[in-house]
């Protein structure tokens, strides 16, 4: 399997075009409950801003309803960390899928109460990333 | 003065009422050159999501795109972080205002190329925190 870990992301090249690993990426996301509550085309917005030209990226900021009401109540200054987001980005032509490790921010968070609700977002979100990276002649078993 | 740092947070409790905080958020994240890409009403979204009642929390995704561009050339995967997040809200009628505190989030991604970006961030977004809770008839100098 492909996924690699950095130290605060997972994430996965994959064989998908851009445009549809974010079609699968949201699809995967709803699967495991997420609601996409925001959505930034970086590529759009520096064009825009600055007049640079960047490969495709987008940042889709993700919700679990549930989780983030039980992570607030015990950390209230948790939402500089949320949405949790999912990118999708080209480079060199290469497309990429990265979730931020939500169990990795929470070691600067320092919270414990936080664990189960961390533990448990990772878990979603690994899945969202390994599934939607997954192309349909190309099972990520083919890279094991 | 009455900012107080967290592992992850630049934040404030502040005399204002909330929707006058989140007015002042909104003028000093301009001022120090960041626009606002995404914002998430906590409340609102959680109320509708859940059934629940939560007091007012707002997330405001803010950007500086000089910087987001240096530092997405630096780190391809930062976008699992951005934007940068101020959220203002009120817990038992209190109100506070928070921003990621970029300098902590750098310990996690561990590239020292993002050292100076990360610095200008956090220097940007601790004058918006601190200029923004000041109410007019009590600057923050009569907390210090």
């Amino acid at each position: 399997m492909s996924q690699v870990g950095s130290s605060y992301t997972l994430s996965t090249r994959t064989e998908l075009a851009f445009s549809d690993a974010v079609a699968r990426v949201r699809d995967e996301l709803t699967h495991e409950g997420f609601g996409v509550l925001c959505e930034i085309d970086v590529q759009a917005t520096l064009k825009q801003k600055l007049g640079v030209d960047r490969e495709p990226y987008l940042i889709l900021g993700a919700c679990n309803p549930p989780l983030a009401h039980e992570a607030l109540d015990a950390e209230p200054g948790l939402g500089v960390l949320l949405p949790c987001n999912v990118v999708v980005y080209q480079r060199r032509g290469q497309t990429h899928i990265a979730a931020v490790d939500a169990a990795q921010m929470l070691s600067i968070v320092g919270n414990d109460e936080l664990a189960d609700t961390a533990s448990e977002v990772r878990r979603r979100l690994s899945a969202v990333v390994e599934r939607a990276a997954e192309s349909p002649g190309h099972p990520l078993d083919d890279h094991a």
